[in-house]
């Protein structure tokens, strides 16, 4: 049957089958949508193989357990679904998502979270670069917003969600000062993430992440990953935003777009204006940790029939 | 056409046409899921004519601009849309839904808000009751939840927003210790609002609601106005979790239920641990307004062959 339709444009498994991207899509009336009661995560595919999948699925069952959220999938059943997106999209680079959200209630009327049907879909697009890369080749111009990120204590960012409302405010606030995307504080002042990504400043050669308010990011344990290996000293610490302005150099890192330098904050330009040397080097890294293999988990591209069936 | 259709579990415009509500989806890509990048109004009909119409559309276009989303249709078309809706239904007393979402980049990897179509979504579905008529009938349980509201400076309140996290969390804490639902407090410790309802205290004849972290609610106007109409002093102002518990009585109200009267918070008994006096008389006079036709907006349920055309 999915041999008549057209995955090219990407894959998706959406209400129990698997359909082309376009027809992906949730009720109007899903708590995931009108409550943003909804968790996910993103893993990728580089030369089709899935890059840290169990760190992935290890992450999205946490987050599920803070949302109390159950997919009607077990672990296995969705590596399944995963994999499958990927084959039936035919791509060997992917954006690969997985998503849980609350659904509807059981039980007409109720308004109580654990009445409801929690439903699960996965698709795989093609790769996104969430700092497109002619920008990533001047180094993306970052702007600290005003807008202060949710707190911890009223949205986990450790748990992957969509309340996205404040990064989306500084994402404006970026574009209007003609910057290329933002990055946030929390209420103290103290630098948290950016829309989709992790933040780095680098000084006097040590590489740092903010120990607040940011999602642990699988790519941003890369990176700390491949400073362990190389002899590189980083560590997980309280930054500020003049940490930022007063770095040698910054960068970004993300599932969709790996280690992206920047080359300003605020209009204040660092490393000459362009990706400085560490942060160069630390993509390089990057992207050599996918060959080693060591994190791989190969697509099955034969597996054209799909075995998942529900 | 849409003659054939179903129409009579609720009737929605989505993507340019009028389809039953099980129809009405949107995209898994689109930032107003993914994002939450998305906002709503809901007014109601009663007894076949829209309540306070004018005032909802004021609010949701007012929603529009603090985010910065433009739909596709102008407020007539969008007036028209709603009464097709409640027509197509059938429904005399129903739950109309208006949404605004980011929709998707017609640029092809933009990251950037600005660079997307926005979409705009309608429903009309059977009358909905936040809290359930059996449970405003013995009073509400209410539940000072230990989760902060998001703050204002993050996420602004007085714009409808799906961004419910801190909300449903505190849904669960209420379900947990076993009351019905959830009023939440801000960082500083001031009552807010509860999952879709404003809440009001009463001490001493005297109605309070709080002045802060909370929407300006329609119905949080009309019972403003009744109070007023009938001599009732009430005033907007800072309330603390105190105020709650020491009240002589406690209602919330919303559109989606009007005046919903409690009988305990945290446990503590107000009222004789049933409806009070004052809430019961408050909630009378609301419906009152509704006899009046003061506020009313007739729909036209004639009017079948809906003349809006995309």
């Amino acid at each position: 049957m999915t041999a008549e339709l057209d995955f090219s444009r990407g894959a998706a498994f959406c209400e129990g089958r698997f359909v082309p991207i376009a027809e992906a899509k949730i009720s109007i009336l899903d708590w995931g949508f009108t409550r943003s009661d909804v968790t996910y995560d993103v893993v990728h595919a580089r030369n089709g193989a899935f890059f840290r999948l169990a760190d992935h699925l290890d992450r999205f069952e946490r987050s599920l357990k803070v949302f109390r959220l159950a997919p009607p999938y077990d672990r296995g059943q969705i590596e399944t679904i995963l994999g499958q997106c990927v084959v039936l999209s035919g791509l060997r680079d992917a954006y690969v998502a997985m998503v849980c959200t609350r659904g509807r209630p059981r039980v007409a009327g109720s308004r109580k979270p654990a009445d409801c049907d929690n439903t699960f879909a996965a698709y795989a697009i093609p790769w996104i670069d969430v700092i497109p890369l002619d920008v990533q080749a001047r180094g993306a111009h970052l702007w600290i917003a005003s807008t202060p990120r949710i707190p911890a204590a009223s949205i986990d960012p450790t748990a992957k969600n969509y309340h996205w409302g404040d990064l989306t405010r500084g994402l404006f606030e970026a574009h209007d000062a003609g910057a290329d995307t933002a990055v946030l504080l929390d209420a103290e002042g103290y630098v948290t993430e950016g829309p989709g990504f992790n933040v780095f400043a680098i000084r006097n050669g040590e590489v740092l992440t903010p120990d607040r308010g940011a999602l642990e990011g699988i790519t941003r344990q890369s990176v700390l990953d491949v400073c362990a290996a190389a002899g590189i000293p980083a560590r997980i610490a309280p930054l500020r935003a003049d940490d930022l302005l007063d770095a040698d150099e910054v960068f970004c890192a993300t599932t969709a777009g790996g280690v992206m330098p920047a080359s300003r904050v605020n209009g204040r330009i660092l490393s000459n204006d362009r990706p400085g040397p560490l942060s160069l080097r630390l993509r390089e890294l990057y992207w050599s940790l996918h060959d080693t293999g060591r994190h791989a988990t190969p697509v099955n591209f034969d597996d054209a029939d799909h075995p998942f069936k529900t």
